[in-house]
């Protein structure tokens, strides 16, 4: 049988986790929640998700709009397994009032939600199996998503001594009218540590992180300046090795690729995936370097409308116990949803 | 006597150079060299600049378009004890060519240069004393000046063990139309370090520095995540002591201004400075951390168009011998050019 997935908020994440929810042989959408009668409805519409308004109110709007919806978020949480929120930050803390009325329905919240929203904060490569039969968990943010592919795999070369991260925050998603800036470079936050570092420490609590973040005026992804140094000595055709045999990490070499920017992936996204979507992490191959056999350094992007998907796909999973190891289930959604550790084409 | 001063180029550089230097009183500006008879040239024409071209041919260009020129470069560097190049990037190598003629001439280059292109780099809070007689200096760049503004101010404080910086880079100066990104992030270089680190040790060869760069879409200032560690503990207070009387910097308090942006400095400058110039470093008071006692982070700001300029005066009184020391051609130009330490309001 098929666990049963109600989506709340049909936005930029939301959009994504649909689909990705609808070509899994476990689960299935038996809802999505949409707040107001936009184009986002439209395209509910026309790829058959059942659509729900939040409220009777709502529901109303919908009608008098034309658009026909099947009910209210109570009708479809009442036979749903797990919900997963994807309102916007703040608004999951909310509904965490409506959901827990109903026992035995498993909560997936976003990043945007503080940690205290679920009992665990969840990344799959660092802790898929301490949630397995969780109650409720928050998929952290994009940026926090992340740093953590990337040290949880860079654990496994060997003991991580500290990280100093410093974050190229885009502006707005591409659909964003009203954010800027669009020409100044915004600490953000002016006081350090920005909170990415505490977010990382939420899923790995043993990392000795700081981050340092700035706000610059671009749509398209995140860049990261990362910072690692381990323990021991290693070498870079190792760190190379992990990396570029790693899930949900792709490795983009500039010397074949010519790619040196966001907007170089993102045109190369375009001409493969659905909504130029790189759920993946990208590291960027020619920057890694490693100074003192012990300190590596390198760049990595983050596209910030994806790479949250597959994590959110896993920790249905999770809650559901649908596999038993992070293996297992990366191996499903990886597969399902065409991710690749090589670069497109 | 005041020491006769050419300046070659009349661009972002030149004509702020110009203006500083004509405020000096040991030293006059004796010819300002410009290469076409734009709205530079009027400029230069209307402060009453002696205006020069750099050869005969660009010469009948002015004549044509009714601006009157008093000769070329080789009849103004004839009574000149002083060439200030500020032309492009490499176009200072190739002038070279030219004043190596004139025996006596002293040679000042801007960072566009390579080094070889004088006989020292230079940047007076470091090396002015080294530089003192020297034929030729090399003002190191707008992002390489901030980082030795910083460094060689903390070095009073403690040995330096190393220095990790990431330079997040204006794309272009504001006048500036052909130039990029407009929305992406771009990893320059995407090999590590970028060339900041090798240009800081030009100046001061023990520091143990490595730099990443990215370009931004944002025309306004350069913003620095500096990382220093020192080899002793030191405190909080102490660094901010030292940081707020010394010269050259100016420490900006968040919660006293509010100020946590690029634009917000350049809107304080645009009510105080004519052409919003910002030639002090500014260091973000509220982001200075230390870690463990001996680890400082902190956000710094560059003012592309205008950093440099305090240093092309000193480089002057430095080949000319005109100041003994550091402290003196920075009280000089300071004074006269209204540099701050503190906020401008």
């Amino acid at each position: 049988m098929k666990a049963k997935i109600v989506i709340n908020g049909y936005g930029t994440i939301g959009k994504r986790v649909a689909d990705a929810v609808s070509v899994q042989d476990d689960m299935e959408i038996v809802g999505v929640v949409k707040k107001s009668p936009d184009y986002g409805a439209l395209l509910a519409e026309k790829k058959g998700y059942p659509l729900y308004a939040p409220d009777e109110e709502a529901l109303k709007v919908f009608e008098e709009a034309g658009i026909k919806v099947k009910g209210t978020l109570n009708d479809v949480l009442s036979h749903a397994n797990v919900v997963i929120d994807s309102t916007p930050g703040g608004v999951g803390k909310k509904n965490k009032l409506i959901y827990d009325k109903y026992s035995g329905l498993k909560q997936i919240y976003q990043g945007g939600e503080k940690p205290d929203v679920a009992e665990k904060s969840f990344s799959t490569l660092c802790n898929y199996e301490e949630a397995l039969g969780a109650d409720s968990l928050r998929v952290v943010s994009c940026n926090t998503t992340g740093l953590l592919r990337l040290l949880c795999t860079l654990r496994k070369i060997a003991p991580i001594e500290q990280v100093r991260a410093v974050m190229i925050r885009r502006a707005a998603d591409p659909r964003e009218i009203k954010k800027g800036p669009i020409n100044s470079i915004v600490l953000n936050p002016v006081k350090l540590p920005s909170h990415h570092a505490r977010d990382v420490n939420s899923v790995v609590p043993d990392i000795n992180i700081v981050t340092a973040a700035v706000v610059v005026p671009t749509t398209l992804m995140h860049v990261h300046q990362v910072t690692v140094r381990f323990r021991e000595k290693t070498t870079l055709e190792k760190i190379i090795e992990v990396l570029s045999s790693a899930p949900r990490i792709m490795l983009v070499d500039t010397g074949r690729t010519g790619i040196k920017s966001t907007a170089q992936l993102i045109e190369a996204a375009r001409d493969m995936r659905p909504r130029n979507d790189i759920p993946e992490l990208v590291v960027f191959r020619d920057s890694i370097a490693l100074l003192n056999g012990n300190e590596l350094m390198l760049f990595q992007a983050v596209h910030q409308e994806s790479i949250v998907v597959p994590e959110n796909v896993d920790a249905v999973r999770a809650v559901m116990k649908l596999a038993k190891t992070a293996e297992e289930t990366v191996e499903k959604t990886d597969k399902s949803l065409g991710l690749r550790r090589e670069f497109f084409y």
